[in-house]
């Protein structure tokens, strides 16, 4: 097994990685994005799949009938966050191709059809919203509004399609699709600690290589627009100023606070700042509010701490806001049936020893999905818990048992 | 004269206006530059004055030969922040030719010869430091050193220069040039509100249409490297987080506290952060510190109060810090001597009535020749202070009045 997985992990290693940071730009669309997807399209002819991309430019490779129905379905996304890791997406796609070759290693006789999936633009890096590929599938994003999307450079979503090959008048909800699949499981690298100090009842336990998904918490942006008056920094006294900067500072820190208090998380990891000149105080700073918590309740109370204090701190500065809530989603409990089937076939496998089940702030095309298909999640150890960035790791042994845990889900699901 | 300062402001308005903000990008060295130059010679030109472009791209018009030595010289710049005001700088070369014509309306007889100029680059907003045309005639910045500039682009100041049509290997010190010159007066818009509630002693003064500048404070420009580790904003536990957004909020705010205490000026304008995601802890947040006080060891005293917070709160995040101070220019006392003569010459003008005289924040290419030649400044109200910005103004009247108040200078220095 492990000689194909390495030798798919180094044809991707060097597509879209940057020399200088280490780090992945695989944005939607882009060439770094195409060299992906026909890495993936070479994987799945090269295994003899039925190869196709559908109307939102998810890529399919598939073993066995699609009209047949009740199909067993697994992948992940291959494109990054900017200057991302490694593992975050390529490892469902790469353990799913590896699976199937194990599977078909041990002989299996498959009852259903089985498919791999690459979904497009899951990480909203070039356009600003994430799981583009499975909202348009699932019909949790319409034409029009995928439409609209731009990115940085002001290219639309749909221009940059067409320039990459694609259609983009065909994109849309896609019901028949999804009701030819009887069950989705997406395996992803972790992205925190959990696995790594599992059981972790207050001191770090043992750790765990494998792990399978409860829910995906609910979680948003926000972007916040502090708008005050450009002027010069080395002539405009204090009190003559209304400086944005100031407000979105003291924002950022009534953030972490919030969350703290609340166990939750929310982060300002992105900022503009107009004119964004040394000697000039800036007229507009532009923050975005990414933030989750375990339940509902819990992050609308956060973020409204949040908005409170930034809206305090606007006033005594003088300065404006806005806040728009960008993207939303909401709790994704994955549902007991299949999270339990899992949690049966791998205890088997190990034994009888318990599988860890966890929760997670990341949203992954799995959320997108589990309103519309029976829907899991497995999870591999991160011993760092970093992910996003260039450090992001996983232990090849840990990859190795998700992958044969993959092949064991699969094959309980697709051989009985 | 107002007919000739009107015609003048109404062919500048239109050059590198942006129509979206109103506001000015004239940058060195790009088209919007060659067109406020074409406009510069075309002024000279149309007045009869000797045109010349020294070897650091300053342009100059002379009324005299200017090898006969003690020269009058008066001017500003013509270049803008990015989306500067119609005054700043500007005002000071328009009303320079304005001067000129009035005193030839008055039948003014010469006694020396006089030289309107336009410093080149007096914004460093394309390359990063201000001053550049004059600082390089005075011998303040080597060509190695002008050399090694590079706007946001990438792109050389000698590239640039040389795609403008200029030689940048004639960059250098012009000490031939200074020696012809007897005093350098500067008009400018002033950028605070010192003239607007003149005497201001406590309560708001009835104000002064123009005032002469005493000396320009210290002040410099200071980059804080925040270093953290990238990481899922959705997935990483606060307590494993090293993020440098925080350490950056909570030196901006510690900015303005030190400011306040000392009397002096602390501004965060221009950041910029790595990976800078919605969904990224960011690994490096850069921030810009523009300091200014009235004196050297206020502004010590703020900016290592400010660097001392920032280490104390970058420690606590688990984040690394650098501080590197990318410019610096030390107090600027203008002479006596001249300063003492245009009060004179103002004074005897308005009856006797004291003229202000004013300290300021703003650095200019006055306070950098100053070192060289006898050098004085002439600012005009600004009604708000607003500067840096497009909602910078002057009123008509107070522009003529400084018009006339700078013909007066000019006669009391060239016509003795």
């Amino acid at each position: 097994m492990s000689a194909t997985f390495h030798a798919m992990w180094a044809s991707l290693r060097t597509i879209g990685r940057d020399p200088g940071t280490g780090g992945y730009r695989r944005y939607a669309w882009t060439g770094a994005d195409a060299d992906c997807r026909l890495w993936f399209r070479m994987q799945a002819e090269a295994r003899g799949l039925e190869y196709e991309t559908d109307r939102n430019g998810n890529q399919w490779a598939w073993l066995g009938d699609p009209a047949a129905g009740d199909a067993v379905v697994t992948g992940s996304h291959l494109d990054s966050v900017p200057d991302g890791g490694a593992f975050d997406g390529p490892l469902g796609v790469v353990s799913a191709f590896a699976a199937l070759d194990e599977l078909r290693r041990r002989g299996a006789r498959f009852a259903k059809p089985l498919a791999v999936v690459n979904f497009g633009d899951e990480e909203g890096a070039r356009f600003g919203l994430a799981c583009v590929g499975s909202r348009l599938t699932a019909g949790a994003l319409t034409k029009e509004q995928a439409h609209a999307l731009r990115d940085g450079d002001g290219v639309t979503l749909p221009q940059a399609m067409e320039r990459a090959g694609h259609d983009p008048d065909a994109l849309g909800a896609d019901p028949e699709r999804l009701a030819r699949i009887g069950a989705f499981v997406e395996l992803h690298v972790e992205q925190g600690r959990a696995l790594d100090t599992w059981p972790g009842d207050g001191a770090d336990g043992p750790g765990a290589p494998v792990g399978i998904a409860s829910a995906i918490w609910p979680h948003g942006r926000w972007r916040f627009d502090f708008r005050g008056e450009a002027n010069h920094a080395g002539t405009t006294r204090l009190q003559d100023r209304r400086d944005p900067m100031l407000s979105y500072a003291a924002t950022v820190l009534a953030a972490r606070e919030q969350a703290r208090l609340a166990g939750a998380l929310a982060t300002f990891g992105k900022v503009a700042v107009e004119p964004n000149g040394v000697n000039a105080i800036p007229s507009l700073v532009r923050g975005w509010l990414d933030s989750r918590a375990p339940d509902q309740a819990g992050l609308d109370a956060v973020v409204a701490g949040i908005e409170r204090a930034a809206r305090d701190r606007a006033a005594a500065d003088g300065v404006d806001l806005d806040v728009v809530r960008e993207s939303f989603t909401p709790v994704v409990e994955f549902g007991h049936a299949l999270r339990d089937e899992l949690a049966k076939t791998l205890a088997e496998r190990a034994d009888g020893r318990p599988v860890p089940v966890l929760g997670t702030g990341a949203g992954h095309d799995a959320g997108i999905l589990s309103g519309s298909v029976p829907t899991a999640m497995l999870f591999v150890r991160n011993p760092t818990g970093v992910s996003h960035s260039p450090a992001e790791h996983a232990a090849e042994d840990d990859c190795l048992a998700g992958v044969t845990a993959l092949a064991d889900v699969l094959e309980g699901l697709a051989c009985r």
